[in-house]
Protein backbone atom coordinates (compact mmCIF):
# COMPACT_ATOMS: atom_id res chain seq x y z
CA UNK A 1 0.00 0.00 0.00
CA UNK A 2 1.33 3.47 -1.19
CA UNK A 3 3.19 5.32 1.84
CA UNK A 4 2.56 2.88 4.43
CA UNK A 5 5.69 0.37 5.65
CA UNK A 6 3.49 -1.76 7.50
CA UNK A 7 0.07 -3.31 6.84
CA UNK A 8 -2.34 -5.63 8.73
CA UNK A 9 -4.19 -7.75 7.15
CA UNK A 10 -7.40 -8.14 8.82
CA UNK A 11 -10.43 -10.69 7.75
CA UNK A 12 -14.19 -9.73 7.90
CA UNK A 13 -15.65 -12.34 10.63
CA UNK A 14 -19.03 -12.70 11.32
CA UNK A 15 -18.76 -11.21 14.46
CA UNK A 16 -18.07 -8.15 12.72
CA UNK A 17 -21.21 -7.40 11.15
CA UNK A 18 -24.06 -5.25 12.65
CA UNK A 19 -27.86 -5.68 12.01
CA UNK A 20 -27.03 -4.02 8.61
CA UNK A 21 -24.99 -6.46 6.96
CA UNK A 22 -21.54 -4.80 6.98
CA UNK A 23 -19.18 -4.39 9.20
CA UNK A 24 -20.30 -2.03 12.12
CA UNK A 25 -18.67 1.44 12.15
CA UNK A 26 -17.26 0.45 15.91
CA UNK A 27 -14.95 -2.35 14.82
CA UNK A 28 -12.74 -0.11 13.06
CA UNK A 29 -11.74 1.37 15.96
CA UNK A 30 -11.28 -2.50 17.38
CA UNK A 31 -9.65 -3.28 13.99
CA UNK A 32 -6.84 -0.31 13.47
CA UNK A 33 -6.41 -1.19 17.15
CA UNK A 34 -4.92 -4.56 16.49
CA UNK A 35 -2.85 -2.64 13.82
CA UNK A 36 -1.96 -0.56 16.57
CA UNK A 37 -0.64 -3.92 19.18
CA UNK A 38 1.03 -4.98 15.65
CA UNK A 39 3.16 -1.97 14.73
CA UNK A 40 4.04 -1.40 18.14
CA UNK A 41 5.82 -4.56 18.94
CA UNK A 42 6.76 -5.10 15.44
CA UNK A 43 8.40 -1.96 14.91
CA UNK A 44 8.60 -0.23 18.56
CA UNK A 45 9.31 -3.49 20.03
CA UNK A 46 6.82 -3.23 22.84
CA UNK A 47 4.87 -6.28 24.03
CA UNK A 48 3.54 -5.02 26.91
CA UNK A 49 0.37 -4.25 27.54
CA UNK A 50 1.28 -1.71 30.16
CA UNK A 51 3.44 0.21 28.01
CA UNK A 52 1.13 1.04 25.11
CA UNK A 53 0.05 3.98 26.57
CA UNK A 54 -3.66 5.61 26.45
CA UNK A 55 -5.60 7.24 23.25
CA UNK A 56 -6.24 10.85 23.29
CA UNK A 57 -8.45 10.96 20.12
CA UNK A 58 -9.40 8.86 17.45
CA UNK A 59 -11.11 10.12 13.98
CA UNK A 60 -12.47 7.70 11.05
CA UNK A 61 -14.29 8.31 7.97
CA UNK A 62 -15.48 5.69 6.12
CA UNK A 63 -15.49 5.52 2.53
CA UNK A 64 -16.97 2.10 1.62
CA UNK A 65 -18.75 -0.66 3.46
CA UNK A 66 -16.84 -3.74 3.92
CA UNK A 67 -18.25 -7.55 4.05
CA UNK A 68 -17.69 -10.76 5.32
CA UNK A 69 -15.66 -12.99 3.54
CA UNK A 70 -13.09 -10.01 2.48
CA UNK A 71 -9.49 -9.19 3.75
CA UNK A 72 -9.39 -6.01 4.20
CA UNK A 73 -5.17 -4.42 4.22
CA UNK A 74 -4.83 -1.96 7.15
CA UNK A 75 -1.85 0.35 5.83
CA UNK A 76 -0.48 1.90 9.20
CA UNK A 77 2.26 4.45 10.30
CA UNK A 78 3.09 7.17 12.36
CA UNK A 79 2.83 10.16 11.01
CA UNK A 80 4.43 12.58 13.55
CA UNK A 81 6.42 12.23 17.25
CA UNK A 82 5.61 14.30 19.40
CA UNK A 83 7.15 15.42 23.12
CA UNK A 84 4.57 12.80 24.51
CA UNK A 85 2.53 11.26 21.89
CA UNK A 86 2.48 9.60 18.42
CA UNK A 87 0.59 10.10 15.71
CA UNK A 88 -0.94 7.79 13.99
CA UNK A 89 -2.51 7.49 10.36
CA UNK A 90 -4.26 4.60 8.95
CA UNK A 91 -5.80 3.59 5.53
CA UNK A 92 -8.10 0.78 4.93
CA UNK A 93 -8.63 -0.97 1.46
CA UNK A 94 -10.52 -3.61 0.47
CA UNK A 95 -9.65 -7.03 -1.68
CA UNK A 96 -10.12 -4.90 -5.07
CA UNK A 97 -8.30 -1.74 -3.86
CA UNK A 98 -11.08 0.65 -3.13
CA UNK A 99 -10.64 2.74 -0.41
CA UNK A 100 -13.09 1.67 2.58
CA UNK A 101 -11.78 3.58 5.41
CA UNK A 102 -9.36 6.33 6.27
CA UNK A 103 -8.45 7.16 10.39
CA UNK A 104 -6.10 9.28 12.63
CA UNK A 105 -5.09 8.81 16.19
CA UNK A 106 -3.44 10.33 18.90
CA UNK A 107 -1.32 7.77 21.06
CA UNK A 108 -0.23 9.50 24.53
CA UNK A 109 2.98 7.81 26.29
CA UNK A 110 1.50 6.42 29.82
CA UNK A 111 3.07 5.29 33.32
CA UNK A 112 0.66 3.11 34.28
CA UNK A 113 2.49 3.08 37.72
CA UNK A 114 2.34 6.79 38.56
CA UNK A 115 -0.64 7.16 36.74
CA UNK A 116 0.32 10.42 34.57
CA UNK A 117 0.95 11.29 30.71
CA UNK A 118 5.19 10.94 30.10
CA UNK A 119 7.59 11.17 27.92
CA UNK A 120 7.72 9.35 24.41
CA UNK A 121 11.43 6.93 25.29
CA UNK A 122 14.20 7.86 23.06
CA UNK A 123 14.48 4.23 21.96
CA UNK A 124 10.75 4.49 20.35
CA UNK A 125 11.87 7.39 18.30
CA UNK A 126 14.53 5.99 17.18
CA UNK A 127 13.44 3.11 15.95
CA UNK A 128 10.08 4.40 14.66
CA UNK A 129 11.86 7.17 12.70
CA UNK A 130 14.07 4.73 11.23
CA UNK A 131 11.37 2.66 10.24
CA UNK A 132 9.23 5.89 8.44
CA UNK A 133 12.00 7.13 6.86
CA UNK A 134 12.90 3.96 5.10
CA UNK A 135 9.71 4.05 3.72
CA UNK A 136 9.92 7.88 2.91
CA UNK A 137 12.66 7.11 0.79
CA UNK A 138 11.22 3.95 -0.87
CA UNK A 139 7.99 6.54 -1.83
CA UNK B 1 -39.72 -14.88 36.91
CA UNK B 2 -41.08 -17.62 39.16
CA UNK B 3 -37.86 -19.54 40.77
CA UNK B 4 -35.63 -16.39 40.31
CA UNK B 5 -34.85 -13.93 43.07
CA UNK B 6 -32.87 -12.05 40.88
CA UNK B 7 -33.65 -10.70 37.88
CA UNK B 8 -31.45 -8.52 35.56
CA UNK B 9 -33.21 -6.46 32.98
CA UNK B 10 -31.06 -6.06 29.68
CA UNK B 11 -31.91 -4.48 26.95
CA UNK B 12 -30.70 -5.40 23.52
CA UNK B 13 -28.62 -2.39 22.22
CA UNK B 14 -27.53 -2.21 18.38
CA UNK B 15 -23.93 -3.85 19.17
CA UNK B 16 -25.63 -7.24 19.62
CA UNK B 17 -27.18 -7.94 16.61
CA UNK B 18 -25.28 -9.89 14.18
CA UNK B 19 -25.79 -10.11 10.02
CA UNK B 20 -29.04 -12.32 10.49
CA UNK B 21 -31.05 -9.41 12.61
CA UNK B 22 -31.26 -10.77 15.60
CA UNK B 23 -29.16 -11.27 19.27
CA UNK B 24 -26.08 -12.94 18.34
CA UNK B 25 -25.42 -16.15 19.85
CA UNK B 26 -22.11 -15.39 21.45
CA UNK B 27 -23.59 -12.34 23.04
CA UNK B 28 -25.91 -14.38 25.57
CA UNK B 29 -22.36 -15.05 27.17
CA UNK B 30 -21.88 -11.47 27.73
CA UNK B 31 -25.84 -11.02 29.07
CA UNK B 32 -25.36 -13.91 31.20
CA UNK B 33 -21.50 -12.69 32.71
CA UNK B 34 -23.29 -9.21 33.22
CA UNK B 35 -25.85 -10.60 34.88
CA UNK B 36 -23.50 -13.05 37.05
CA UNK B 37 -21.39 -9.79 38.02
CA UNK B 38 -24.47 -8.02 39.32
CA UNK B 39 -25.49 -11.21 41.04
CA UNK B 40 -21.81 -11.24 42.91
CA UNK B 41 -22.34 -7.32 43.60
CA UNK B 42 -25.70 -7.14 45.12
CA UNK B 43 -26.71 -10.87 46.47
CA UNK B 44 -22.95 -12.10 47.40
CA UNK B 45 -20.80 -8.56 48.36
CA UNK B 46 -18.00 -8.65 45.68
CA UNK B 47 -17.31 -6.09 43.87
CA UNK B 48 -13.18 -6.83 42.95
CA UNK B 49 -12.85 -8.47 39.40
CA UNK B 50 -9.99 -10.32 41.08
CA UNK B 51 -12.25 -12.11 43.12
CA UNK B 52 -14.37 -12.96 40.46
CA UNK B 53 -12.90 -16.16 40.41
CA UNK B 54 -13.32 -18.24 36.64
CA UNK B 55 -15.44 -19.99 34.53
CA UNK B 56 -14.70 -23.63 33.95
CA UNK B 57 -18.44 -24.60 31.56
CA UNK B 58 -21.19 -22.76 30.36
CA UNK B 59 -23.93 -24.02 28.23
CA UNK B 60 -26.56 -22.18 26.27
CA UNK B 61 -29.82 -23.56 24.83
CA UNK B 62 -31.02 -21.07 22.56
CA UNK B 63 -35.44 -21.31 22.32
CA UNK B 64 -36.36 -17.72 20.31
CA UNK B 65 -34.41 -15.12 18.65
CA UNK B 66 -34.41 -11.65 20.58
CA UNK B 67 -34.65 -8.24 18.66
CA UNK B 68 -33.60 -4.78 19.13
CA UNK B 69 -35.97 -2.57 21.05
CA UNK B 70 -36.73 -5.82 23.65
CA UNK B 71 -35.49 -5.55 27.08
CA UNK B 72 -34.57 -9.39 28.27
CA UNK B 73 -35.37 -10.33 31.49
CA UNK B 74 -32.85 -12.41 32.64
CA UNK B 75 -33.57 -14.91 35.82
CA UNK B 76 -30.30 -15.58 37.78
CA UNK B 77 -29.66 -17.96 40.65
CA UNK B 78 -27.24 -20.11 42.23
CA UNK B 79 -28.45 -23.68 41.94
CA UNK B 80 -25.42 -25.26 43.68
CA UNK B 81 -22.52 -24.72 45.57
CA UNK B 82 -19.85 -27.48 45.80
CA UNK B 83 -16.43 -27.17 47.37
CA UNK B 84 -14.63 -25.18 45.57
CA UNK B 85 -17.38 -24.10 42.62
CA UNK B 86 -20.92 -22.57 42.42
CA UNK B 87 -23.26 -23.95 39.60
CA UNK B 88 -25.22 -20.93 38.15
CA UNK B 89 -28.40 -21.07 36.16
CA UNK B 90 -30.39 -18.44 34.09
CA UNK B 91 -33.40 -18.22 32.11
CA UNK B 92 -33.69 -15.24 29.59
CA UNK B 93 -37.33 -14.17 28.61
CA UNK B 94 -38.31 -11.80 26.34
CA UNK B 95 -40.64 -8.76 27.48
CA UNK B 96 -43.86 -10.96 25.86
CA UNK B 97 -43.25 -13.72 28.78
CA UNK B 98 -41.94 -16.11 26.00
CA UNK B 99 -38.38 -18.25 26.88
CA UNK B 100 -35.88 -16.74 24.85
CA UNK B 101 -33.09 -19.11 26.11
CA UNK B 102 -32.00 -21.33 29.39
CA UNK B 103 -28.05 -21.18 30.17
CA UNK B 104 -25.84 -22.63 33.21
CA UNK B 105 -22.60 -22.05 34.48
CA UNK B 106 -20.03 -24.03 36.63
CA UNK B 107 -17.90 -20.91 38.46
CA UNK B 108 -14.81 -21.56 40.45
CA UNK B 109 -13.71 -19.64 43.08
CA UNK B 110 -9.70 -18.59 42.05
CA UNK B 111 -6.76 -17.00 43.94
CA UNK B 112 -5.36 -15.26 41.47
CA UNK B 113 -2.21 -14.37 43.57
CA UNK B 114 -1.51 -17.85 44.03
CA UNK B 115 -2.84 -18.99 40.74
CA UNK B 116 -4.96 -21.76 41.63
CA UNK B 117 -8.53 -22.28 42.65
CA UNK B 118 -9.25 -22.13 46.14
CA UNK B 119 -12.47 -23.05 48.31
CA UNK B 120 -15.41 -21.21 48.06
CA UNK B 121 -15.65 -18.27 50.86
CA UNK B 122 -18.15 -19.34 54.23
CA UNK B 123 -19.19 -15.94 53.74
CA UNK B 124 -20.22 -16.44 50.06
CA UNK B 125 -21.74 -19.63 51.44
CA UNK B 126 -23.84 -17.96 53.76
CA UNK B 127 -25.26 -15.61 51.88
CA UNK B 128 -25.85 -17.55 48.68
CA UNK B 129 -27.55 -19.42 50.98
CA UNK B 130 -30.17 -17.03 52.75
CA UNK B 131 -31.00 -15.63 49.43
CA UNK B 132 -31.62 -18.89 47.65
CA UNK B 133 -33.78 -20.80 50.28
CA UNK B 134 -35.68 -16.99 50.67
CA UNK B 135 -36.22 -17.70 46.92
CA UNK B 136 -37.38 -21.08 47.68
CA UNK B 137 -39.82 -20.72 50.68
CA UNK B 138 -41.46 -17.70 48.05
CA UNK B 139 -42.01 -20.62 45.68
CA UNK C 1 -26.46 17.61 31.18
CA UNK C 2 -26.06 21.46 30.10
CA UNK C 3 -27.00 21.65 26.30
CA UNK C 4 -28.28 18.57 25.83
CA UNK C 5 -31.96 17.48 25.62
CA UNK C 6 -31.36 14.19 25.44
CA UNK C 7 -29.14 12.05 27.62
CA UNK C 8 -28.79 8.46 27.27
CA UNK C 9 -28.04 6.20 30.33
CA UNK C 10 -25.30 3.99 29.82
CA UNK C 11 -24.02 1.71 32.67
CA UNK C 12 -20.25 0.26 32.03
CA UNK C 13 -20.67 -3.63 31.56
CA UNK C 14 -17.82 -6.05 31.93
CA UNK C 15 -17.53 -6.89 28.48
CA UNK C 16 -16.72 -3.12 27.75
CA UNK C 17 -13.39 -3.56 30.11
CA UNK C 18 -10.10 -4.34 27.94
CA UNK C 19 -6.92 -5.34 29.12
CA UNK C 20 -5.86 -2.87 30.67
CA UNK C 21 -9.25 -2.69 32.80
CA UNK C 22 -10.91 0.44 31.57
CA UNK C 23 -13.68 1.14 29.28
CA UNK C 24 -12.15 -0.14 25.73
CA UNK C 25 -12.08 2.65 23.26
CA UNK C 26 -13.85 1.36 20.27
CA UNK C 27 -16.88 0.72 22.77
CA UNK C 28 -17.75 4.16 22.94
CA UNK C 29 -18.11 4.10 19.18
CA UNK C 30 -20.55 1.58 20.09
CA UNK C 31 -22.45 3.79 23.21
CA UNK C 32 -22.45 6.14 21.10
CA UNK C 33 -23.98 4.13 18.48
CA UNK C 34 -27.24 3.25 21.02
CA UNK C 35 -27.35 6.84 22.09
CA UNK C 36 -27.97 7.67 18.19
CA UNK C 37 -30.68 4.79 18.39
CA UNK C 38 -32.39 6.04 21.18
CA UNK C 39 -32.28 9.56 19.56
CA UNK C 40 -33.91 7.97 16.08
CA UNK C 41 -36.41 6.39 18.07
CA UNK C 42 -37.67 9.23 20.82
CA UNK C 43 -36.90 12.26 18.81
CA UNK C 44 -37.50 11.84 14.97
CA UNK C 45 -40.12 8.46 15.47
CA UNK C 46 -37.77 6.01 13.37
CA UNK C 47 -37.40 3.01 14.36
CA UNK C 48 -36.23 0.56 11.25
CA UNK C 49 -33.23 0.13 10.85
CA UNK C 50 -32.91 0.19 7.02
CA UNK C 51 -33.96 4.02 7.40
CA UNK C 52 -31.04 5.31 10.03
CA UNK C 53 -28.61 5.90 7.19
CA UNK C 54 -25.14 5.41 7.17
CA UNK C 55 -21.88 7.13 9.15
CA UNK C 56 -19.79 9.00 7.11
CA UNK C 57 -17.48 9.90 9.71
CA UNK C 58 -16.93 9.52 13.68
CA UNK C 59 -14.58 11.71 15.80
CA UNK C 60 -13.49 10.72 19.02
CA UNK C 61 -11.58 12.32 21.80
CA UNK C 62 -11.02 10.70 25.09
CA UNK C 63 -10.42 12.93 28.68
CA UNK C 64 -10.78 10.56 31.50
CA UNK C 65 -11.13 6.78 32.19
CA UNK C 66 -14.31 4.99 32.87
CA UNK C 67 -14.39 1.89 35.23
CA UNK C 68 -16.94 -0.80 35.84
CA UNK C 69 -19.64 0.06 38.37
CA UNK C 70 -19.77 3.63 36.85
CA UNK C 71 -22.93 4.38 34.42
CA UNK C 72 -22.15 7.22 32.56
CA UNK C 73 -24.36 9.72 30.53
CA UNK C 74 -24.48 10.31 27.13
CA UNK C 75 -25.75 13.74 26.09
CA UNK C 76 -27.11 13.19 22.37
CA UNK C 77 -28.02 16.37 20.28
CA UNK C 78 -27.99 16.93 16.56
CA UNK C 79 -25.71 20.55 16.34
CA UNK C 80 -26.26 20.67 12.30
CA UNK C 81 -28.71 19.48 9.81
CA UNK C 82 -27.95 19.29 6.59
CA UNK C 83 -29.65 18.47 2.71
CA UNK C 84 -28.21 14.87 3.19
CA UNK C 85 -26.79 14.60 6.32
CA UNK C 86 -27.04 15.06 10.39
CA UNK C 87 -24.38 16.23 12.76
CA UNK C 88 -24.44 14.42 15.72
CA UNK C 89 -22.29 15.45 18.98
CA UNK C 90 -22.07 14.07 21.82
CA UNK C 91 -20.61 14.23 25.60
CA UNK C 92 -19.98 11.43 28.42
CA UNK C 93 -19.98 11.77 31.60
CA UNK C 94 -18.97 10.16 34.79
CA UNK C 95 -21.56 9.86 37.77
CA UNK C 96 -19.15 12.74 39.23
CA UNK C 97 -19.94 14.67 36.53
CA UNK C 98 -15.92 14.62 35.21
CA UNK C 99 -15.83 14.77 31.53
CA UNK C 100 -14.63 11.41 30.41
CA UNK C 101 -15.41 11.43 26.32
CA UNK C 102 -16.57 13.92 23.65
CA UNK C 103 -17.62 12.54 20.44
CA UNK C 104 -18.97 14.22 16.96
CA UNK C 105 -20.31 11.92 13.87
CA UNK C 106 -21.71 12.35 10.48
CA UNK C 107 -24.84 10.54 9.90
CA UNK C 108 -26.07 10.64 6.25
CA UNK C 109 -29.30 9.55 5.38
CA UNK C 110 -29.41 6.24 2.87
CA UNK C 111 -31.53 4.66 0.27
CA UNK C 112 -30.82 1.02 1.39
CA UNK C 113 -33.59 0.00 -1.90
CA UNK C 114 -31.13 2.51 -4.13
CA UNK C 115 -28.55 1.73 -2.68
CA UNK C 116 -27.70 5.77 -2.41
CA UNK C 117 -27.60 8.81 -0.78
CA UNK C 118 -31.07 10.79 -0.24
CA UNK C 119 -32.17 13.54 1.34
CA UNK C 120 -33.02 14.14 4.84
CA UNK C 121 -36.98 13.95 5.28
CA UNK C 122 -38.79 17.25 5.63
CA UNK C 123 -40.46 15.07 9.11
CA UNK C 124 -37.24 14.45 10.38
CA UNK C 125 -36.40 18.14 9.99
CA UNK C 126 -39.00 19.14 11.75
CA UNK C 127 -38.67 17.24 14.21
CA UNK C 128 -35.61 17.32 14.95
CA UNK C 129 -35.59 21.26 14.76
CA UNK C 130 -38.22 21.85 17.57
CA UNK C 131 -36.88 19.20 20.19
CA UNK C 132 -33.06 21.11 19.27
CA UNK C 133 -34.92 24.46 19.52
CA UNK C 134 -36.85 23.63 22.90
CA UNK C 135 -33.20 22.76 24.28
CA UNK C 136 -32.03 25.73 23.10
CA UNK C 137 -34.64 27.93 24.55
CA UNK C 138 -34.06 26.45 27.71
CA UNK C 139 -30.40 27.23 27.90
CA UNK D 1 -4.87 -31.48 15.17
CA UNK D 2 -5.79 -35.49 15.79
CA UNK D 3 -9.12 -36.46 14.91
CA UNK D 4 -10.08 -32.50 13.17
CA UNK D 5 -10.03 -32.76 9.38
CA UNK D 6 -10.55 -28.89 9.11
CA UNK D 7 -8.63 -26.23 11.50
CA UNK D 8 -9.00 -22.70 12.05
CA UNK D 9 -6.00 -20.84 13.19
CA UNK D 10 -7.10 -18.37 15.24
CA UNK D 11 -4.85 -15.50 16.57
CA UNK D 12 -6.06 -13.36 20.08
CA UNK D 13 -6.62 -9.56 19.37
CA UNK D 14 -6.25 -7.28 22.22
CA UNK D 15 -10.08 -6.98 21.41
CA UNK D 16 -10.96 -10.08 22.83
CA UNK D 17 -9.54 -9.92 25.77
CA UNK D 18 -11.18 -8.93 29.54
CA UNK D 19 -10.62 -6.73 32.55
CA UNK D 20 -8.87 -9.99 33.66
CA UNK D 21 -6.37 -9.82 30.92
CA UNK D 22 -7.46 -12.85 29.10
CA UNK D 23 -9.36 -14.32 26.53
CA UNK D 24 -13.06 -13.30 27.72
CA UNK D 25 -15.10 -16.37 27.58
CA UNK D 26 -17.63 -15.09 25.66
CA UNK D 27 -15.35 -14.56 22.81
CA UNK D 28 -14.82 -18.28 22.53
CA UNK D 29 -18.61 -18.53 21.39
CA UNK D 30 -17.37 -15.72 18.50
CA UNK D 31 -13.91 -17.95 17.90
CA UNK D 32 -16.10 -20.80 17.22
CA UNK D 33 -18.75 -19.02 14.90
CA UNK D 34 -16.05 -18.15 12.90
CA UNK D 35 -14.52 -21.73 12.46
CA UNK D 36 -18.23 -22.46 11.68
CA UNK D 37 -18.77 -19.96 8.85
CA UNK D 38 -15.07 -21.32 7.61
CA UNK D 39 -15.97 -24.62 7.73
CA UNK D 40 -19.57 -24.24 5.62
CA UNK D 41 -17.61 -21.97 2.97
CA UNK D 42 -14.88 -24.81 2.41
CA UNK D 43 -16.44 -27.83 3.34
CA UNK D 44 -20.13 -27.62 2.51
CA UNK D 45 -20.13 -24.76 -0.25
CA UNK D 46 -22.07 -22.34 1.54
CA UNK D 47 -21.15 -18.50 1.49
CA UNK D 48 -25.18 -16.96 2.07
CA UNK D 49 -25.70 -16.10 5.66
CA UNK D 50 -29.58 -16.85 5.33
CA UNK D 51 -28.37 -20.54 4.58
CA UNK D 52 -26.35 -21.01 7.31
CA UNK D 53 -29.01 -21.90 9.61
CA UNK D 54 -29.70 -21.11 13.70
CA UNK D 55 -28.07 -22.22 16.57
CA UNK D 56 -30.26 -24.73 18.96
CA UNK D 57 -27.32 -25.44 21.74
CA UNK D 58 -23.92 -24.25 22.65
CA UNK D 59 -21.88 -25.81 25.34
CA UNK D 60 -18.39 -24.96 26.01
CA UNK D 61 -15.90 -26.15 28.50
CA UNK D 62 -12.75 -24.39 29.72
CA UNK D 63 -9.76 -25.51 30.34
CA UNK D 64 -6.70 -22.86 30.29
CA UNK D 65 -6.81 -19.51 29.68
CA UNK D 66 -5.69 -17.69 26.13
CA UNK D 67 -3.57 -14.67 26.11
CA UNK D 68 -2.49 -11.96 23.26
CA UNK D 69 0.37 -13.14 21.09
CA UNK D 70 -1.18 -16.53 21.28
CA UNK D 71 -2.63 -18.07 17.81
CA UNK D 72 -5.10 -20.73 18.89
CA UNK D 73 -5.94 -23.72 16.78
CA UNK D 74 -9.41 -24.84 16.65
CA UNK D 75 -10.04 -28.12 15.18
CA UNK D 76 -13.37 -28.03 13.96
CA UNK D 77 -16.02 -31.12 12.87
CA UNK D 78 -19.43 -32.45 12.87
CA UNK D 79 -20.02 -35.44 14.57
CA UNK D 80 -23.26 -36.34 13.45
CA UNK D 81 -26.20 -35.16 10.86
CA UNK D 82 -29.57 -35.33 11.83
CA UNK D 83 -32.37 -35.07 9.94
CA UNK D 84 -32.47 -31.35 10.83
CA UNK D 85 -29.30 -30.82 12.53
CA UNK D 86 -25.80 -30.90 12.48
CA UNK D 87 -23.61 -31.09 15.58
CA UNK D 88 -20.34 -29.65 15.47
CA UNK D 89 -17.12 -30.71 17.95
CA UNK D 90 -14.35 -28.45 18.58
CA UNK D 91 -11.27 -28.90 20.00
CA UNK D 92 -9.18 -25.14 21.26
CA UNK D 93 -5.53 -25.65 21.11
CA UNK D 94 -2.37 -22.96 22.03
CA UNK D 95 0.45 -22.41 20.05
CA UNK D 96 2.17 -25.09 22.65
CA UNK D 97 -0.34 -27.79 22.66
CA UNK D 98 -1.86 -27.50 25.27
CA UNK D 99 -6.11 -27.49 25.48
CA UNK D 100 -7.55 -24.46 25.75
CA UNK D 101 -10.92 -25.60 25.49
CA UNK D 102 -13.84 -27.88 24.09
CA UNK D 103 -16.91 -27.06 22.38
CA UNK D 104 -20.26 -28.94 20.90
CA UNK D 105 -22.64 -26.64 18.99
CA UNK D 106 -25.91 -28.27 17.02
CA UNK D 107 -26.72 -26.61 14.63
CA UNK D 108 -30.42 -26.29 13.08
CA UNK D 109 -30.85 -25.82 8.90
CA UNK D 110 -33.53 -22.78 8.74
CA UNK D 111 -35.56 -21.00 5.85
CA UNK D 112 -35.26 -17.72 6.72
CA UNK D 113 -38.15 -17.16 4.27
CA UNK D 114 -40.81 -19.49 5.65
CA UNK D 115 -39.34 -18.76 9.10
CA UNK D 116 -39.53 -22.46 9.76
CA UNK D 117 -37.00 -25.14 10.45
CA UNK D 118 -36.10 -27.14 7.05
CA UNK D 119 -34.12 -30.59 6.59
CA UNK D 120 -30.60 -31.22 6.13
CA UNK D 121 -30.04 -30.13 2.20
CA UNK D 122 -29.16 -33.58 0.56
CA UNK D 123 -26.24 -32.55 -0.80
CA UNK D 124 -24.55 -31.04 2.39
CA UNK D 125 -25.04 -34.45 3.95
CA UNK D 126 -22.68 -35.92 0.88
CA UNK D 127 -20.59 -33.18 1.22
CA UNK D 128 -19.51 -33.23 4.91
CA UNK D 129 -19.89 -37.22 4.88
CA UNK D 130 -16.80 -37.32 2.64
CA UNK D 131 -14.71 -34.87 4.07
CA UNK D 132 -15.19 -36.29 7.69
CA UNK D 133 -15.14 -39.85 6.29
CA UNK D 134 -11.45 -39.00 4.68
CA UNK D 135 -10.48 -37.44 8.18
CA UNK D 136 -11.74 -40.95 9.92
CA UNK D 137 -9.54 -43.38 7.35
CA UNK D 138 -6.93 -40.75 7.91
CA UNK D 139 -6.55 -41.39 11.84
Amino acid sequence: MEGFGFVRSQPVEFRDLDGLGHVNNAVYGSYLESAKVDYFREIVGVTDLQELGIVADLKITFRSPAFLGETLAIGTRIGQVGTKSLQFEFEFRGPDGRLVAEATSVHVAFDYELRQTTTVPDEWRTRIGAHESRTLARA
